[in-house]
C-alpha cells in the first residue's frame, strides 16, 4: 500500500479496551436505556405533542463535527433529553391525534429488540430460517385472523410478505403486474400502459407508478363525490378504464382503498374487480390503516369481495401495536412477484435454494437485505392474543365514537365525513352563513372564509401542544383530521382533546 | 352499522387490564430482554453458526394459529430459545465470515431502541424536526470523515439521507437519473436508456433497472478480467457506451463499485467519471462495504476521484457498526432526486415546508413512512469516536492479514485476488494438477474439478457449525471468502477458522 498518511491519528492506538458488543457492557448500558424510555414514557403527558422548535434549531446545538474520542453513553442520553426530545413530536403520546397512529407496544418493541439483537440478514432461507419461516407462519396466522381468502395463504398456495412500508408493496405488485401484462402485450407497449386509483388514493400509488417507468399521463386519478363518502364509483371506473381502451391504452393495476387517509372513504372492492376482471386489470387493496380493524367480525365486510383482488396491504405499524416499519403484503400469485424481482448471484446460491422447497423473500421485494421484521409480529400477536387486540382496537373505536358525539353536540361544529373506524373528520361552520343561500360567487368565498377558520383553528390548537390533529382538503372543504389509536390514549384524553378545540373555538369565533 | 355477528368473540371481553405500553410493564419486560440478548451474546460461542435446520422445521413446531389469548412474555422467550435459536444463522457469532459481516454494537442497538422507543415516523420536517434535522448532521458528520467533496454535503448544496438499503438508494438515483436524461431526450427514448455496470457489480443494480422500466436488454454488465483484478476498465466501458451510442441508444448511468462483493474489487473512480462526463452519464458509486474504511486515512484514496461522481453509497449496517438496515446515500444535486420522487398530497401540507427552510426526507426516497435511523447512526458516532471506529476497522483488516498470511503459508491453497480490506478470497488447488500443462479440453476439466472439490469443502467446513463462510464464483472459478468483521471476532477466532479449513481439506485430500 506503499506510504501511509495519517492524519493526527494513531495506528496502534486502542483507547477501546472493550469490545463493542461486550456482553457485560451490553447488560449495563442496556438497563440503562430501558429506563430512560421507561421514564419517557412516564412523563410523556408533560412534553408539547407537536414539537415547537424552529427549523434548523439542532444545527445551533450540535458541535460540527464527529467527535474523534468516544463519549460516555452518559453524556449521550442527556443530550437525549436536551436536544433531541423538544425536536421530537411525540407520536406515543395520549394526545397524538394526527395522521393515523403509530401504534406502538411492549410486545413490539421487544420483538424489535430481539430482530436488533440477533440483527440476522434474512434474505434468502439459508441465510437464517427462522427469519423466513417465521415470516410465513405470522402472515398466515394473521391472515386468517382476517379471513383472506385461502387463495393469499402458503397453504392455499399464495403467501404473505413483511415488508417495510404500503409504498414498498405497492411498487413492488406494480412492478409485476406491469411485467405481467408487457409479456402479453409486448413491452413496446409501455408507454400505453395505465394506472388507476381514485381522487383519494394515497400519493404512495402515483410514485410507485413513475419510479416504475409508467408515462405520468397515464395515471387516472378518477374523481370521487360526497354522494358515495367518497368511495370510487364502479361505474366512473369502468367508464375510465373504457375510453383508455378504446383509445389504444393498456389498463393494467388498480389500487382500491380501505378506508383512505383523507376521511377513511372505502372503495367497494367487490363490484370493482369485476370491472377489473374485464380488462384483465391487477388489483392492489390498501387497507393500510383500516385493513387491521377486518380482525373484528363486525369490521370484516369491509374487505368483502378480496378474493377477486390480487394483492393486499396493511400495515401493522399504522393501528396493530407493531413499530415501524411492519408492512403486511399479501399476494394470490407470488410467482408474478418472483419473476420480476428475482436475483440470482453466484454469492447467493446454495442448495436450499435450489431445492425450491423454501421461500426467499429477497425475490418478493426491492431490496435484498431484510430485517426479522417477523420477530415482532409475533410477539405482538402472542403477548396479546386475537382477544386482546380485537379489545384494543374496539376500545379506539368506541373513543372515536365518543369524540364524534361531542362533535355533534356542538352545532358550531359538523362532522364531515361518516366515521367508520377511529378517524373522526370533522370542522367548524359558523351557523349565520351555513343557512343563507348564496349564488356561485358568493358560495366559493363563504367556502374559502370557512377553510380559513378551520386552518386558523387548527393551528392555534397544534401550536398549544396539547393536542396534535392533522388537516386535509376534500372537495375543496378544509378538514379537521381527529385519528385515535396511540396506544397510550384513554377516554379522558379524547375528552381533554375536545375541550382544546372547543376552547380554541371559542377564542378564534369571538373575533370572528 | 347493522346487526353485528360475532364469531366466538365477546365485545366486552376484557382479559387485558394493562395498557399495551404500560411504562411498569414496559420496565419490567424490557429489563428481561436485555438480559435474554446479553445471554444470547454470553453462549454465542456454543451456537453453531450456520443454522443446520431443514426446510420447514418451524411448522411442525409452531401452533397452526395466533393464540385467541394472551401469552406470558416468559413463555414466549423459552420458544424463542427453544424454537427460533437454533434456526437462526448467527451473524452476530464471533465465527461468522459469511457474505458481508452485519456489524452490531452496543451503540447501535441502543439508537435502535430509542428510535423504536419514540416511534416517529418522519415523512417530513413537520412529523419530528429532531428525526431530520439529526438526520441532516449525521450525514455531513460522516461525510466529513470520508473526506467527500463539499458538494456531496448540505453545508455545499448537496446532502445525504439514510435509506434502507443500497438497493433502495440505487434505485432512487437511477430513477431521478432517468428522469432527468428523459427530461433532455424526451420520454419517447424511455426505451433507449442504457444502464452499465461491470459483470462484478451487484445484482441490485439490474434490479433496480427492471423496477424502473428500463428495457432489461438495455442492461450492460461489462466484463472484467483478473489483469485489473475484475475491476472495471475505463477503456471497455467507453468502448461499450460508444457503441450504444452510435445504435442510437441513450447511455444514462453507471454504477461504479469500490469493493465489490465476490472480491472487493476496485473500479477506478476518476477515470470512469471522465468517460461518463463525455456522455452526460449519472455516475453512481457503491462502497456498500469498503465505504466505511475510507475514514482511515490509508484507505481513502480508494475513493479518488469521487468529486466527479452524482451520488455515493455506503451500509453503515455491513461494516460501521450500525444495526440493520442503514444504508448512507449522498448525493450532489438532491434537487433531481426531489423532482422525480416528491409528493405533495393534502394532508401532508405545511407551514415548514412551504417556507422552504427544511427538507423533506420523504422526497428523497421511495417511502413515505421513515424510521428515525439517523439516531443508531449518531450513537455509534458519538459513542466510539472517530478514533475508535478506525481502530476497529484496522483490527479487522489486521485479522484477514493473518489470515491470508495462513493461506499462504499452506501450499495446498492459494489466495485467488488481491486482499484490499478484511475479505480474503481463497481456495484450495491440490499441486499436482497445478503445474502440468494441459490442453483446453483437460484444463477445463481441471477446472470443473477444483471447483467440485472447493464446493465440497465449504459444505464440510459450513455443516460442521464452527465457522460460516461463503463461495462465489469469478471467471468461472468458485471461491471461498472469509469476510472478518464480526463485530465480536478476535484473533484466537480466525486461527480457529483457518484450522477448521485445514482440518476439513486434511480430510478431503486424503480422499482425492
Amino acid at each position: 500500500m506503499g506510504s501511509l498518511t495519517f492524519d493526527n491519528d494513531d495506528e496502534n492506538n486502542s483507547y477501546f479496551v472493550t469490545n463493542p458488543l461486550d456482553p457485560k457492557e451490553f447488560r449495563r448500558q442496556g438497563h440503562m436505556i430501558i429506563d430512560f424510555i421507561a421514564d419517557y414514557y412516564e412523563n410523556i403527558e408533560r412534553y408539547q405533542v407537536l414539537s415547537q422548535v424552529e427549523p434548523n434549531y439542532l444545527r445551533k446545538l450540535l458541535p460540527e463535527s464527529a467527535p474523534y474520542s468516544p463519549e460516555s453513553i452518559e453524556t449521550i442520553l442527556q443530550d437525549v433529553q436536551k436536544y433531541i426530545i423538544p425536536g421530537i413530536t411525540h407520536w406515543q403520546s395520549p394526545k397524538y391525534f394526527a395522521y393515523f397512529p403509530s401504534s406502538g407496544s411492549i410486545a413490539g418493541f421487544l420483538g424489535e429488540m430481539l430482530s436488533t439483537g440477533f440483527n440476522v440478514v434474512g434474505f434468502n432461507w439459508m441465510s437464517s430460517p427462522a427469519a423466513t419461516e417465521l415470516e410465513c407462519i405470522v402472515m398466515d396466522w394473521l391472515g386468517e385472523m382476517l379471513k383472506l381468502p385461502k387463495s393469499f395463504l402458503f397453504s392455499g398456495n399464495g403467501g404473505g410478505v413483511l415488508q417495510g412500508t404500503t409504498c414498498e408493496a405497492i411498487l413492488c405488485t406494480l412492478t409485476a403486474a406491469r411485467d405481467q401484462m408487457l409479456s402479453q402485450v409486448g413491452r413496446e407497449k409501455m408507454e400505453k400502459l395505465v394506472v388507476y386509483g381514485s381522487d383519494q388514493t394515497h400519493s404512495a400509488i402515483q410514485k410507485a407508478a413513475k419510479i416504475s417507468g409508467i408515462n405520468p399521463m397515464n395515471f387516472r386519478a378518477v374523481k370521487t363525490t360526497k354522494s358515495t363518502s367518497f368511495g370510487l364509483c364502479p361505474k366512473s371506473l369502468r367508464d375510465v378504464v373504457q375510453a383508455d381502451a378504446q383509445a389504444g391504452l393498456v389498463p393494467f393495476f388498480l389500487c382500491a382503498t380501505v378506508g383512505t387517509t383523507s376521511t377513511n372513504a372505502i372503495d367497494p372492492i367487490g363490484p370493482l374487480c369485476e370491472v377489473a376482471k374485464d380488462y384483465s386489470i391487477w388489483v392492489h387493496v390498501d387497507a393500510a390503516y383500516a385493513g387491521s380493524a377486518c380482525i373484528c367480525p363486525e369490521f370484516r365486510h369491509f374487505i368483502d369481495g378480496i378474493e377477486g383482488a390480487n394483492s393486499f396491504t396493511l400495515n401493522a405499524h399504522k393501528w396493530f401495536f407493531t413499530t415501524l416499519d411492519c408492512c403486511c403484503l399479501w399476494v394470490k400469485d407470488p410467482g408474478t412477484l418472483i419473476k420480476s424481482l428475482s436475483t440470482n448471484p453466484a454469492y447467493l446460491r446454495n442448495k436450499a435454494t435450489d431445492s425450491k422447497q423454501v421461500v426467499d423473500y429477497k425475490d418478493w421485494q426491492i431490496t435484498l437485505s431484510r430485517r426479522f421484521r417477523a420477530m415482532k409480529l409475533w410477539l405482538v400477536l402472542r403477548s396479546y392474543g386475537v382477544a386482546n387486540l380485537r379489545f384494543f382496537l374496539r376500545s379506539h373505536v368506541k373513543m372515536a365514537k365518543l369524540f364524534e358525539e361531542l362533535v355533534r353536540l356542538d352545532n358550531r361544529f359538523e362532522v364531515v365525513a361518516p366515521r367508520k373506524f377511529a378517524l373522526v373528520c370533522f370542522r367548524v361552520l359558523p351557523k349565520p352563513n351555513v343557512k343563507k343561500v348564496y349564488e356561485n360567487d358568493e358560495k366559493a368565498l363563504d367556502l374559502e372564509r370557512v377553510n380559513k377558520l378551520n386552518q386558523k383553528l387548527l393551528d392555534s390548537i397544534n401550536r398549544s401542544g396539547h393536542v396534535y390533529m392533522c388537516p386535509t382538503v376534500v372537495d375543496g372543504e378544509y378538514i379537521i383530521r381527529c385519528a385515535i389509536g396511540a396506544t397510550l390514549t384513554e377516554e379522558r384524553h379524547v375528552i381533554m382533546a375536545w375541550k382544546v378545540v372547543q376552547e380554541h373555538a371559542d377564542a378564534l369565533l369571538s373575533r370572528y
